[in-house]
């Protein structure tokens, strides 16, 4: 199967949607089972035995022996594009349909994107043994016919020694520099703050300048610390979602909440860069006389990639004509699960126009090419032992 | 009737209210025929002979010849305090007690406010000559029993030479300078637009700081140079709302509307500072990579009080023994509308903590006694000719 195919199929996938006209495959929904039919049969085509195990996760598994795992998500976010996590699964057959030198298990997750209850990798942490026992969840998968109680058997075999993962960059950077190909170095890690400034509401009319305690004012002032902090310190930070209230254009906003996402490789610089922020927060509410209140939600260390797979990776990008390219991935993958249990690694196709989540997702053939030449390149030096 | 009666009224008023625990009381909503019924015995105590027009007001007369208006409204926002508006027409009462040398007209209008239909003064309009003809306000008003049809006679009679309005600060200048009364000279212009930055949605893990078209950022800078203008020009501006699209915590915001809301005494100084802040709104959005929309949706001008009637109150106030302080309204008033048709003039009255259009709204006694001392001295130096 060449990259035209791996494209083909794809996009064949893309019809099995819950929402006529766009892409919507959330966890286990119905058109599930039509992506689990077309999947099995290219697996079996390519000589797999193919199993869905009871978090829905299809796996075929190719030879035996040590072996390595290649495998992305099959769900979608809403109205998605085509590629997000197929690709990878589609490029994991195509390798196996070219006769690989060792036993190779090709993965199709059954979660990642966490939009069906918003808790993500459903399917990835079934197999590295911390299985999401969520009510709603296995509900969902028993109404798919599966049985709960055989998840603890999902956990990866024993003969996994390694776990590579093809995916679209769902960002600009590849696209910026010209390049088809990067080599993931680590997965960022990602912290998440609430920020609340308690002003006082009031009469947009009667209340002087100086006599106010405006929320929102403390916020804006507040969002511009953010951005400056962010490309002073080299990190990522978003501020995606603030809420005024009352929110009447003739009323000074008494509260201001404003969400922080915060990103960044390296654990101790997000621990610093969040403390800064935090800091001034605190400053800006005292100064303008209203209260701030911050509130950590989430942090998520970030996951370094094999350095051995990783290295042989970049070599086979070398080898096949391209710059390796290392960068880090920005958003979470099912191989930040997976590197868990095994040591693992992942290569980022070009975005075009950094475009994802998004019907205009697309992905370039010869870069696709690409990827399946690396891939070749890849499991003709790495071995699974 | 001496000022810890006149507060009682007010009190006594504020039970008739749509919403049981909280002062509600909207344009000709049911409790203000128990209103109607109360104010109605209190002028004709007075000598007044009483009548509801068909927009909703009442209307005590006393005496004949050429007459002062005093008035204010009886309609509240949600949830309010007991004196906004109710006060100026008990005071009007108390004076019309007290035996003025000439007639005089008493209003307790219907709608000021504008909570129910949006529309705000559709009670002085009706005196005015420029009703609200909206087909809802019309049916209100049958509804309530009055004939719409009738709403053409509502209109001033040619007696009133003069309009006078003693309301509530309802912010915070008198407090902070420790004064009972303000004598107001002008009720400043305000100006009304929305300002849309419109970016790029992206993810927020994968998008580098550099590459972002961050709507959301735009907009917090824009709301800094708001506030900075504000303060430096003198005027008062509020972004009193604020909607960020797509609103997801790792979503780069695409889309951010601000309201803005601007008011000053001068036309010609709001006018400069709308373009001022246009042209930053601009700049930023060109500079950040985004595109921004600007839109007046109004301009209200500045109307200035009478200034013989403004002089004689001032006079007054003084020799009442308090300082003839002299403010701008920030704030609408009826007096803005009646001020199109006749001379008019304003007292406001401190408002402790500058609080209103909220339960804990309040007036204090000394203050109230000093307002209907002024009022007496007013009455006896201005004629109506």
């Amino acid at each position: 199967m060449d990259a035209h195919a791996v494209i083909h199929r794809c996009l064949t996938l893309a019809r099995y949607t819950e929402e006529p006209g766009h892409i919507t495959r959330r966890f286990l929904s119905p058109p599930m089972r039509e992506v689990h039919h077309e999947v099995r049969r290219w697996m079996e085509e390519a000589g797999m035995r193919v199993s869905v195990d009871a978090a829905g996760n299809i796996r075929g598994v190719y030879g035996s022996g040590p072996r390595l795992m290649i495998g992305s998500h099959l769900d979608t976010v809403p109205q998605a594009g085509a590629f997000d996590g197929v690709l990878g699964v589609m490029i994991g057959i195509a390798l196996v349909e070219r006769k690989p030198p060792y036993s190779i298990e090709v993965v199709g997750f059954s979660e990642e994107e966490g939009v069906r209850f918003r808790v993500p990798f459903i399917g990835s942490r079934a197999l590295a043994g911390d299985p999401v026992m969520d009510d709603a969840v296995l509900e969902a998968i028993r109404a798919f016919g599966l049985d709960p109680q055989e998840i603890p058997k999902a956990v990866m075999a024993r003969e996994v020694r390694g776990y590579l993962e093809f995916h679209i960059e769902q960002g600009p950077v590849l696209d910026q520099r010209n390049l088809a190909l990067g080599v993931v170095e680590e997965i960022v890690g990602q912290s998440r703050a609430d920020v609340l400034f308690q002003g006082k509401a009031g009469h947009a009319g009667t209340t002087p300048m100086t006599a106010r305690s405006d929320a929102l004012a403390a916020a804006a002032e507040w969002i511009g610390v953010v951005e400056k902090t962010a490309l002073e310190e080299g990190v990522v930070a978003t501020v995606g979602s603030l809420d005024v209230q009352p929110g009447a254009v003739n009323v000074i906003p008494g509260l201001a909440r404003a969400s922080l996402d915060l990103r960044h490789k390296n654990a101790g610089k997000m621990a610093k860069t969040l403390e800064t922020l935090q800091t001034s927060a605190e400053a800006i509410a005292t100064r303008r006389r209203v209260s701030g209140w911050w509130e950590l939600r989430s942090t998520q260390p970030p996951v370094e990639m094999n350095r051995v797979m990783t290295s042989v990776l970049a070599t086979a990008v070398k080898a096949s004509g391209h710059r390796p390219f290392r960068l880090s991935s920005g958003a979470g993958h099912d191989a930040m699960i997976l590197a868990r249990k095994v040591p693992a690694a992942m290569l980022f196709l070009r975005s075009p126009g950094g475009i994802s989540h998004h019907p205009d997702e697309k992905v370039a053939q010869e870069d696709v090419e690409a990827a399946l030449g690396v891939g070749k390149r890849f499991l003709e030096t790495w071995r699974p032992v």
